[in-house]
């Protein structure tokens, strides 16, 4: 058996370790594009902060740890083309040669690309000019050159998503002057604007510049610094950083006759297989499938690509395991506070035939008359008709346990509990880290007695 | 309708706002045998410690709030006699005198009292002596003073429960040198002795003498100290504090004719009702519903007493509301450690008729590249045969998400989750909080591989 991977991150190396560990005479190579297998880009940000001082801790293991695990990396080949037929992938090798591979079974993890927005003078202008996106690690090391080159002091940031956060406080960090810029009307898009306002005052609160629902229209030179011009003002930094999202890089995939889904991304079915024989594709390349919706959406994470990478190196190997599907659990911190969400918002709740209310209350994160008890806001979305639970976002200070609070509601939602079940959970209390009640039971209370009320 | 409640403690606070939430006309009055109703005991070490200083802080409600909320408290009246058939209680007033209160409905919550252990010589040695139990504000102000007036520097504590080692952390705290003796074989004996260990050894750290498998087996007055003898040495202190568990307080409920059911608990039904007509009761009081053992155990925990208080208050103002039911879900903060645990463990899941296997692994709670990332020791107990995640274990600093750590295995067991299925839950991750399997699934899939290699 010649398991053939393409890609040397989250998804490609999860499928590779886990069809050694279920096969291990399967033989299994990785064409890695880069030499940076296995690198945790979700780390990224604390590598430019200055936190994590040498970037080769990044590596979720090392390049000898995932050879002993019994995988080849061709490190610095670039994947061409595949022959679906011929059950062949032609590659680039670091010295420039073209080398074509045989495979038994393929799995495609090219994963994404960064979105580059339609604003003026973007695509003329690059790291070179102090202008950088940040996916791959080379990104990472042009970006730190271009902070140490131009000795900035000052970044302007487009796009307040996860990582335009992320971003806005390891720079903050790192002793620049953040300005962070956002077309919707909010930071942090993917969580409600109840949530996001005091977010936004917190990044005020350390210095960071936010200007949101607002386009930004062009970047140019000015001089040594760079100019941002939005639909209502101009910003100056010594450098720019895009981070306004990523699309799946489908590019090879599609050539080869891969049939794309949801945003372009490779269409798999739950066993991660494509339409090609034999092809399985997984990571943020792929479509994802969400449990609550039971449909198919690009949900781009690395928890999610671990998990989907781990089932097509099943299946490769000749399992029949199915991937259980996502709900866009997520959590970020940003300086003191961490932000998550799990599950459907008020709007795609009611897109996908929901009849959504979502209700917000305010719990301490342990009991007030211990030290240092902070209140967590808690935004509970739930079924008005059926009572089932849908969703929770969750704001508070890091230390507050939020991250694993969202998980309570993530695996609720996935047994389908109704919204009064979580109160009925037997949760755990001590003082110093809960409640008899916990935030996330006293939110679901909220939400019952707001809908018993209504009626 | 008038509804009266027995204790002020947890369970019938909880019962008495439950039910004036439903039925705002409803007449509720509550029997206080003290004048601390709705004060937190779990609590008590940290006003003990010094960590809360007021006293009055341990309410998780004032007087006042509980009055605007439509509860009339009667404090200081003791009930003496529960009269069925006439539905009246009657109870000693603060004053001496003898009062009978009818009732439509009665909800009992006495509590539990600590159960003295056969030790010579303890009969006869009381706070004056320095010698304590723990339990109420009472039992809080004597051991305060006791304190103070011996100037005591060392303590010697029977029993090494959560209440035990809490009240351990709690004396060092504030200054003393303690001497934990516990009769079994380890500390903490909720848990597995491989968790137990460490907690041990980071009590030594702490400066704690911690002496296991020894029964004590006389306390007595050594001049101005007290001298405790165990099986194989002497201790000195000049208090001693006697925590080694509670017993259900139920002399009023029985002399009444209720029946009594595990450990001597007041028998109730799912919906919280005694064999008498038109009486409830909740809380330490009780024996109760453990779901995973589908049958009745004596499990006291304060945020369990809250939700049969709940229930039980619900149903006496004519809803049909049922108990859930416990995992007997813990959490306890040692010094630093935290240790949680929720469900069966292997000889619980055993005598349960299951066919159980408890597997160890170590996790980082996360990316070991972000700072401050300490490891997590779990031990997932499932069900061999049929793969049914039936408890866990979790060890780790506090700071490291624990205890909601705990909560996420107590929410897929309640659902019926195999062990499996917790490596396929979409958990958030970010560096800071997580990994992109978290330390719930890492220890998920080594529980998975033990039982496949066992094959």
């Amino acid at each position: 058996m010649r398991l053939l991977i393409i890609g040397g991150s989250d998804a490609g190396i999860s499928a590779g370790l886990r069809a050694r560990e279920l096969d291990p005479t399967a033989d299994v190579t990785l064409l890695v594009a880069d030499t940076y297998p296995n690198f945790s880009i979700c780390g990224i940000p604390y590598h430019v902060s200055g936190e994590i001082r040498d970037w080769r801790n990044l590596a979720h293991r090392t390049t000898a740890d995932l050879e002993a695990a019994g995988l080849q990396l061709r490190l610095g080949h670039r994947a061409t083309a595949i022959d679906p037929d011929a059950h062949t992938v032609t590659a680039t090798t670091p010295d420039g040669a073209s080398v074509a591979l045989g495979y038994d079974r393929l799995i495609i993890g090219t994963g994404a690309v960064p979105v580059r927005p339609p604003i003026d003078g973007l695509d003329e202008l690059g790291p070179a000019d102090g202008v950088h996106v940040l996916h791959t690690m080379a990104d990472t090391f042009a970006l730190q050159q271009s902070i140490d080159d131009r000795r900035a002091s000052t970044a302007v940031i487009v796009g307040a998503g996860y990582i335009g956060l992320e971003m806005a406080e390891a720079l903050t960090t790192r002793g620049l002057h953040v300005t962070i810029v956002e077309q919707l009307d909010q930071v942090m898009p993917t969580i409600d604007p109840q949530l996001a306002a005091p977010l936004a005052e917190h990044l005020r609160e350390h210095g960071v510049t936010v200007q949101h629902g607002t386009k930004v229209e062009a970047i140019s030179r000015d001089g040594a610094r760079l100019r941002v011009d939005t639909s209502d003002r101009a910003h100056h930094g010594d450098i720019v950083l895009v981070v306004t999202g990523v699309r799946p890089d489908v590019e090879l995939a599609a050539a080869a006759g891969a049939a794309l889904g949801v945003r372009g991304a490779i269409q798999v079915d739950r066993q991660m297989r494509t339409n090609l024989p034999d092809v399985y594709a997984a990571g943020d390349c792929v479509h994802t499938y969400h449990r609550l919706l039971d449909q198919h959406v690009y949900l781009p994470l690395g928890s999610t690509a671990h998990k989907q990478g781990r089932v097509a190196g099943a299946n490769a190997v000749g399992g029949s395991t199915v991937f259980a599907g996502s709900l866009g659990t997520q959590a970020v911190k940003v300086f003191d506070l961490v932000v998550a969400g799990t599950g459907l918002r008020d709007q795609a709740a009611r897109d996908a035939g929901y009849a959504p209310i979502t209700v917000a209350s305010i719990a301490d994160d342990h009991k007030a008359y211990y030290p240092g008890a902070t209140p967590i806001r808690v935004r509970v979305t739930g079924d008005r008709s059926t009572g089932r639970l849908l969703g929770a976002q969750l704001l508070g200070r890091h230390g507050a346990e939020i991250a694993k609070r969202i998980d309570v509601y993530a695996t609720a939602i996935t047994y389908g509990a109704m919204v009064t079940d979580v109160a009925d959970l037997d949760l755990s209390y001590t003082p110093p880290l809960g409640s008899p009640w916990d935030a996330v039971q006293m939110a679901a209370m909220a939400w019952q007695r707001q809908v018993s009320s209504d009626r």
